[in-house]
């Protein structure tokens, strides 16, 4: 059966070995093991250690699975949280994250630029006595990256907050210093290439205390995946509900598969892929730059603005086996989105590139 | 190769089409799809469909995508209760719906009896102006029902409150009137045979009703998931985040496999089984009912007292390629559990009976 390429930018394309990867999970039982027995913990085990060497995760740092990566920003506000926090906002997934915390009552200030534009001085304007201060290093909605050494810039000015990143659709592009920051978070949809349905929060021993703290102060951690509900069975390498066990046995493939090839090489094809893409963009004629400065271009999900909508691209590309994603919300006819994820090979991205310069105004 | 057959209570045999129907997602690029598409819309209304018509939902219920059984015990509590919520407590998961009400720092009160015994007289001691009456019909710990007829009593005797029913390891055995509750919730991994990882939360109007009047008194309903976000995506067929969509899609060719099957045919084979293998227990010399009441006797959680660790009888059972559960907890080796959910075939049944009952002290 002739199948598409995705590069919608998540759900989007499965990492090239998924269907072997589901295949091993069917034929070996893994879906209907208890969450309790010693072949659930060897995979728990299994898939954090591999996570750990793919980003370079200090010891200091506890992965916990939950239910999505927006869920994320729930538990974060609930175990992390007093009072008051501050938040970059340039996109539909920075100001959600921003949402949730007006939602719950906390305290929520912002810095927010239009869609498209990034963060040059974020240090500027955050007030004091935040104690979270939350980033969104790829927006996915827009395109937008924020550097990481800017974000590396507010923690030396406020050493005191925890520092959340969201890596959603980034990680393990972004070579990140876990110890520049507190928590960040992703979905295994995105560069993972998995099925989606799973969330994967990374919380550092700062994270744990502050939820002392918050406990402390306000009675309560919420009642579904408070870290020390999670913290409790992640040290025997299991989840306090039963979890997704499928996604968190093949996550552990895919960051295993990513070893292998090393996370180096798969960094230098994002970034040979990207400046194939870019290029692409600044010379066809009916596509221009969704992000202006160089500089706040992600890597990893390339935005365009264009002057024919995704879906008209889309009829033609379909004949090519291949999809690209439409703007994000009120930008739907305006932009097109092209994930660059691992799952998509240099070859594949040649032919995309190939397909989109045929098509004429 | 050589597959074990799973009795254990969830997760659990996959049913018995599974491994297509994972191939058809594969091959349909179901896992690749825009969670805002027409084709994911599709799927999200259909398998809604199918789970209306076998558990004839009425229309003024809502379906709603979580990403687990137990993340509805928080919603509930968010979305629902201003302050009083009353627990029906026999065993590990109707305790741990109450401790959820406690962590929230709700008013929550308890009817609580030993592990391995029912209510009878449900509404004796609920207390006047709670709003939440939770009730699990099927305590998978302990293997203990509760019937459906004590808790429509107790909807005549408390009109104004809300009731809510832990259907995680029944549904969709038990033949439930809905106009008698407000709201439900079950795993997939348990009697649908699907993969970890999806909580399916059926929500009626009174509930939605109640959420108006929890923002008004309270000013949150928490941020994940509230039940005006899920109501907001849920009308257009979607959900507020990207969801499991493989769960979702795999969800509705079970439940349409089932209406094919006809729901009918389906409880009356889960009846055949139980009495089989209760009759079993009555007979073998090493067992004895883990539930002394009849009445109280789970129909698809079968619980029985041993004399021989689960660890000792898988031994033997591997052999014949069975496996079956440990007691829950405390009673890892005392009790032994047995799921008897519509993946598991009368002749599975029958194999099983005749391993165990080949198996002397």
């Amino acid at each position: 059966m002739s199948k598409l390429t995705y590069f919608g930018p998540g759900p989007s394309q499965l990492y090239p070995e998924m269907d072997s990867f589901i295949a091993d999970a069917l034929s070996q039982d893994i879906c209907s093991i208890s969450h309790r027995s010693k072949e659930y913990i060897a995979i728990h085990k299994k898939t954090i250690d591999e996570l750990r060497q793919l980003i370079s995760l200090p010891d200091n740092y506890h992965v916990f699975f939950l239910g999505s990566a927006s869920e994320s920003w729930e538990r974060i506000f609930n175990n992390c949280v007093i009072e008051k926090s501050h938040h970059f906002v340039n996109g539909s997934f920075s100001k959600k994250f921003f949402s949730y915390g007006e939602a719950l009552n906390k305290s929520v200030t912002k810095t927010e630029v239009p869609a498209g534009e990034g963060f040059d001085n974020p240090k500027a304007s955050i007030p004091s006595n935040t104690e979270l201060i939350t980033f969104t290093h790829n927006e996915t909605s827009t395109g937008v990256s924020t550097s990481l050494e800017d974000i590396y810039e507010t923690r030396k000015q406020f050493p005191e907050a925890l520092i959340a990143v969201d890596v959603v659709s980034s990680l393990p592009y972004p070579k990140i210093d876990f110890n520049q920051i507190d928590t960040a978070f992703f979905s295994v949809q995105k560069c993972f290439g998995l099925p989606a349905g799973l969330g994967v929060w990374l919380v550092n021993d700062r994270c744990i205390q502050k939820s002392d703290k918050v406990k402390k102060a306000l009675g309560t951690l919420g009642s579904h995946h408070s870290i020390p509900e999670l913290l409790g069975k992640s040290t025997s390498h299991q989840t306090p509900s039963t979890p997704n066990v499928l996604g968190i046995y093949l996550l552990g493939r895919v960051a295993e598969a990513m070893n292998k090839k090393t996370v180096q090489i798969l960094r230098e094809e994002t970034d040979k892929k990207a400046e194939m893409l870019y290029d692409f963009i600044e010379k066809c004629p009916y596509l221009d730059y969704g992000v202006k400065e160089v500089k706040h271009r992600s890597q990893t999900v390339i935005v365009a603005d264009t002057t024919i909508p995704a879906s008209e691209l889309n009829k033609y590309l379909a004949t090519q086996d291949i999809t690209i994603g439409a703007g994000y919300g009120k930008n739907k006819t305006t932009q097109i989105r092209i994930a660059n994820f691992p799952a998509h090979s240099i070859e594949i991205v040649e032919r995309l590139i190939k397909a989109l310069d045929t098509i004429q105004e």
